[in-house]
């Protein structure tokens, strides 16, 4: 459908401002080091990016389970057993 | 398969374990408190109680998304769909 | 201080209580396996079990390390730093 | 100490170096956004980064604890129950 490729152009829009915003907080963090400034208020910040890419990642995780219905309904049991072993691997449950 | 069942009741048994040992660490952290021990040693306690029980979680998670898949591609698009739903919250990425 | 023993004594209360519901929950969800409950509703209560284990270690490590800063300043370097080193160890942050 | 101040110079430039190589990392995943790239290479790459984050986190944390135990012995009670209390909240065990 033409609206769901909107939506989804949209959202990756979305992902590719949250990712800027990301790269920007890094480069502020390189300049805090190199200044000196107070180790605590480097960790804040160090946490916070690490929270903003947590987000990033939970937004494609959900778009990607979504999508893998779709695909494990058509694409036969092979291919959904590949899904869920690379989800399995990602959440470090394989084994 | 008869196999496979008796594979099932084996790892059945085997998290049963895990949790009647889970049982017997945390009764023993109850002592520690009780007996007022070092503070740091009761962290460690807790802290190895909660990695079993992750490890447990792990086991049963695994063998969740290995079944889901036979049962996604045999019940529908609707039943496939609230699985991913259930799976989804469960790692808090729902919304 | 009396006072702060009483308190003392009444927060120690709180955490076997905690730890008694914990057990509890764990009998439960043994309960759960052995009539081969939904697997999704028995990894939610083990994540709760969790989540109840990280608040009971909270509570003691925020304690522990508020009666550190007393120890610290009494107890000369020596003693400080390896308080700090069984924190780094716990927070697996040593080397 | 000359030499100490030559092994945190050190240090801090292993930590910029870190951090470039992550901001790297960065804007590599948002090129792989932009080419839409498979989702699961994405959030791996994703969590990759956190992981590096989390490194350089737990590197400056080490050091800032360890600087804490001098400062807290010499700066007195106030100064000392102030860092415990940042300590507390970075680690969100603070009530």
């Amino acid at each position: 459908m033409q609206m769901q490729e909107q939506q989804l152009a949209l959202r990756h829009g979305e992902e590719l401002a949250r990712l800027g915003r990301i790269a920007g907080q890094v480069a502020g963090i390189r300049k805090m080091i190199e200044e000196e400034r107070y180790c605590m208020d480097i960790l804040v910040q160090l946490k916070a990016v690490r929270a903003a890419l947590k987000k990033v990642e939970g937004n494609i995780l959900r778009r990607h389970m979504n999508h893998c219905v779709v695909q494990a309904l058509g694409g036969g049991q092979q291919e959904a057993e590949q899904k869920v072993a690379e989800l399995q691997k990602y959440f470090q449950i394989d084994s």
